[in-house]
């Protein structure tokens, strides 16, 4: 990742990297079905460290288990780099939690840049007073032993239906969470950024009376002089 | 649509308007899996203005698709009605956008009285910002190339799963949306309005300490009197 | 349930209770996939007083049948105790209201202490505005008649996959919502308070840049005596 | 039900008493997503005496409650009368059997008409090659108490998203089972038969080679006639 | 479509169909969730004709519709080329039957090559014994009316999440129904006939004990010249 | 696994397995939603052997993966012991294939016992003409490139929201695949054969017209020595 790419990447939105990566034949990087428990936070921008659960055998996930410092939730936790996003495998199942406040405060304190699951937090509402990104299906109070046991940390994972590998730049906004592999993130980050001001000035024309017609796409012959002018003017 | 008829059904809840509509035996008007995107907006109202999305075929969905000006979904913004309301079938499948801030902002100049889907919007944090009311499933950033291609206009549609014919009358409210039957628009907004105010009298006569037993519906012999007595005093 | 265990129960959350429940064994007494409507009031607690609901049948289920003061829907609204908590089985099924805006209201007055179902309230933009705690699944405007008619009062029914027994203590938060049983709710409540206070202490430390390892839980040697201080210095 | 109404319906089928159903207002009761282990047996006809299953409680569904002679599933079993069909409602959750081979013998054995779940047995394929009609929605071999406490015997229930009252004329084929509520199954066994005699005549011309179009509803002119004449060849 | 290409389709699988379709970037042309009612019959080929359905509203949908010579539902079955393949658009919602069994008979008698929904039939166990290809999602003995409304004949649709464009062609065997996009029938039958050549003489290969790997795909060198051989040999 | 171990599950059924585990407390080993592609055959019995997929990422799977030999997919087949079963996590995903004819076929020459996938297999009429054992939960004939990238073998996974361990002892019979924790192996078979007896006698009581009330479970004080008198007699 190039220095500028995550201060790119922290001023577009996802909506606008979907529609980068879906020029390129990438259709399913958007996580599915996950939103953010503080809609008011900046982006999130990291690369992915991943952590993987399967479902919980009742044997092995006694509650004495968080005793052994090596059990691979708690690794993780102590161990996802300052800087990258944890996004974690759940299975799409928010019937128990993936974490739970203690262990996002940990996240923050340590510099984590944010957090995924497409199951469920518990401590939820505490969680969303954090000034650390968070990302879930929907609240869910049942400890995670209850159907998940963590097992795998920064494997190629799913998350929400989209495909994770470790070092993926994830990108988070008010609307989701999209996925941008490695090798493309600085150019869908630069091209991202070229599309936002495109997209802003087409909002304002939109807002001052304009058609759509001709505009979005600029088939029309006059916008791209118009568009150069506008840019000009603001300095973009 | 009499001249009043709008004006009733700013006033009214989809509530009282589905018990309207299940008096007349309509048992699936409500839009089922919808909320708006911004829940302090006045009620929306509107006759249907209706867009059909099919599955995408991905040689027939490319990027370069909208700069065709007879695209069936920058037709859908350019020619919906002033005053109409834009209800597209997205199949309930939210895991790609219905449309995104830009086209839903240009409803919204031209005078568009509101936008739903059964799927999702993109931009979803700016659409909540517009003045326009706009419901959806949830939030979907990729671009709706990714799964649906828009193939008919103004056609008799399903939208969560109600049947919608265009020029019925579309009402939205903080908890959802309801579909009119056009020729019952009128006869149903009246009822609502009567309706209306005899829920507020017995919402105020239970918040003052009253059994619903005997007041909803009102089989005691007292209410009849008791109700017209506060109605001429509210001026209802 | 003991005097204190209803003011402990004010002051947990639903997250410490399901890893209380989970020691014992059990696994699914947190209602899945309901949320409050108004999450900024206190803890909801109280025993649970049932209704079930089964799917109903058209001619069964007209607008005439509230003329019944004996209707099991009204009949619980008027019979649930103060300070009892009212729990609809709605067999997950919110496409028709479990109840309204004036059945809560009625609740509310008569002091109940909070409403749940695993459906969904109608007139919903009014409950949230209520200040009776009232947890459900989504808005849902279709008056209950469509598609479910009452017909058992306090009898052991399911919410939301859990089992909820006439007198079982529930308790909701801003997450969701938690079924202790009966027998079990003095004790629950007890230890829930004294893991609620380590907790904090935790997520102080954590905040104060502690690692979780050795500490939550407290394997290192040091945290006994330190959260022994810190302890008797907050005076808990 | 009239000596004869139990032989009319052993000879009619599920689709045409739905038809029949939908002409009185009745669209719910087929039960949904419920499929016979065997599809090759006779028609199973009999009054419902029915089974509800709330979700278990671990503590209180140990492999011992069946030790007690009372409890609700074995009591169910014993007394559900001959020539009636048990009808389970296990709130469509077939992670767990809602029961087993050796219970659907004794049924069998006992007499009773038949079984239907809208979850799933276990020893499904011994019961498949038992002489008792079963339907249930797919096999499922862990026992009952992993998910399921039985609590009612012979309450008004739902199975299938279908209204069931004890009573009620449950009728099952090869498609499926539909429950007739019992002040209508006399008069809707003898119009589906009526109904079944036309269908067989049409069915008869359509295979060779007459066009629906006039004959099935049968509005032209001669359509009466000729049935009336194929009819009394037919002996019918 | 070339005088061949039907012929060719009818020898080959939907998954080797799949593959070719694949190759060309075309994921979804698989029908999801369907499956063929009498699993024995040949190969289904024949050009899409299609029908659609909304959400049935209550008043437009009583018993007398189908009195309506010219009720889209009824146009279909008769105008339905022969030779096509009727695709029934049902919102994958099989509550309620698509058709019967005298509509799917009088398709088969007027040389109709077969009939999809991604709903389902009723009078299903007629159907199994027709000599019609017929695969739906599963069997639903209410009639149509109950939920669904026909409302368009010959458009694009969408069928168990598959674009479906008239003339479309369409081929179904035990495992299912694939959607090839018209233009590319002929090519894709030719293709899939060499692929399944050499599938043949593969999957010979492997039940003779050859390992996959070099195999398939026959990266080995000597691969294509013993395929020539057998292939001579086979005369195919 | 002792010697007999293998023996003695192949003549036990899945229900009965899961009644033993769930005496000790597992709750979650039957695989949801999975049914034998040929339910005739003998019972399949071996450790599993895993293949865990996660969603498929374009520009990663292109029909030209397989070219290499050692593609997870492909290497899982052809390192699969004989005797074990391989279980594919398919993320319970059949919108697209886990393996075909080919691979089954494969598995099956090189000894393999089975393989079972929470997903679908393509070519599926064809595995279920083959002597192998396979499990899914649908048909499904598109490519698994479309959705699925083999990511990990032999690694700890879920298939059909249970645990599987590489090593753990997978059954199936004709109702389904229950997983059996390596360590509980052998006594859990022993236990079940007992069971099995035992079953047997209590059928062969049912069918000839005993209660089930104090046989099953032998609660009735005859029912110990009349079972020991007819296991004798059967030379059990």
């Amino acid at each position: 990742m190039l220095p500028d790419t995550r201060r790119q990447l922290m001023a577009v939105s996802t909506a606008t990297l979907c529609t980068a990566l879906f020029k390129r034949g990438l259709r399913h990087q958007f996580i599915q079905n996950v939103r953010p428990l503080n809609p008011a936070l900046p982006n999130m921008v990291g690369p992915a460290y991943t952590l993987r659960y399967m479902p919980a055998r009742e044997d092995l996930n006694g509650i004495a288990v968080f005793t052994d410092r090596a059990h691979p939730q708690r690794k993780a936790v102590e161990e996802c780099p300052a800087g990258a996003v944890l996004v974690i495998d759940s299975r799409q199942d928010a019937r128990a939690a993936s974490a739970g406040g203690i262990l996002v405060s940990r996240l923050m304190v340590r510099g984590v840049a944010g957090v995924v699951t497409d199951g469920g937090f518990r401590d939820s509402p505490d969680i969303a007073r954090l000034a650390i990104p968070a990302y879930h299906q929907r609240p869910s109070a049942p400890t995670n032993l209850t159907l998940h046991q963590a097992i795998g940390i920064n494997e190629p994972i799913g998350c929400g239906d989209t495909p994770v590998f470790p070092g993926d730049i994830v990108v988070g906004d008010a609307e989701g969470v999209v996925v941008i592999p490695a090798h493309l993130a600085d150019e869908i980050a630069a091209e991202a950024t070229e599309m936002t001001v495109f997209e802003d000035y087409v909002q304002e024309q939109v807002l001052a009376g304009r058609s759509v017609l001709g505009l979005y796409p600029p088939t029309d012959a006059d916008v791209a002089g118009h568009f150069a002018r506008w840019r000009a003017a603001a300095g973009r």
